[in-house]
């Protein structure tokens, strides 16, 4: 077992279509846990779309407090969990720039516009992740 | 976008090394989400290992409402949800056991044994998952 530096962090956040599980707190106290398609940029912020009218978008307008986990399913592996605050944004633009990266790497570079309309409409939110503790395991079992 | 059968979500869960992301509710309302390795049982419940000693298993026990997600992260991507309740089990015989079963799914047949005995002491719980909603959504995309 074995922390990741931060460039080791960040690759592995970054690597191929692996999603992030975010978990939320349901104001009725439960917790729940989706597989959501996020980017994460330069700025040291992760960020989702996700549409203004679900239960997601409520929850977090609620409560913003959020932990994801990215994991390696096979051997060595490794997980990445980041705890952190969510800003809420409705910018246009934004939403489009951020669905139309996520398309990119979800679906392909090739479908990336196609994506970037279909989830960047002004129904549609970027949902910030700001992390307040990262925490980069790697060789979980060794 | 296709809801999956009981058989496919079954075999899902069960496929390769594939681990479940635990959701659950800190006392101070915080959500976290860790990757854990299960074994979904014949008898429909969710089963994993954890210290007794541990945040983990505190939380538990202060409030035994979880959800675990499995997810393909590769199209078509499809994922599984479990929402259920805990109980915890102190039963030697039986956290050996489980955790005979998980050695061996995620660290191959070969180490089962060795993993059995490291993570079935007397320190250790299984963790029953009894579900109380499962959804299974393969196709995410289509």
């Amino acid at each position: 077992m074995r922390p990741m530096t931060e460039s080791e962090y960040v690759d592995f956040l970054r690597a191929g279509t692996r999603t992030a599980k975010l978990a939320v707190t349901l104001p009725s106290g439960r917790p729940t846990v989706t597989p959501v398609w996020f980017v994460w940029e330069d700025d040291g912020v992760l960020r989702f779309n996700t549409g203004i009218d679900t239960a997601k978008a409520r929850s977090l307008a609620a409560d913003p407090r959020v932990a994801l986990v990215v994991d390696l399913e096979e051997p060595p592996y490794a997980f990445v969990r980041v705890e952190g605050e969510v800003r809420l944004v409705r910018d246009p633009p934004e939403v489009r720039r951020v669905a139309t990266a996520i398309g990119g790497r979800y679906m392909g570079l090739d479908r990336a516009e196609e994506f970037g309309r279909r989830n960047g409409g002004d129904d549609e939110l970027v949902v910030e992740v700001h992390p307040t503790k990262i925490v980069a395991i790697t060789d979980v079992t060794g």
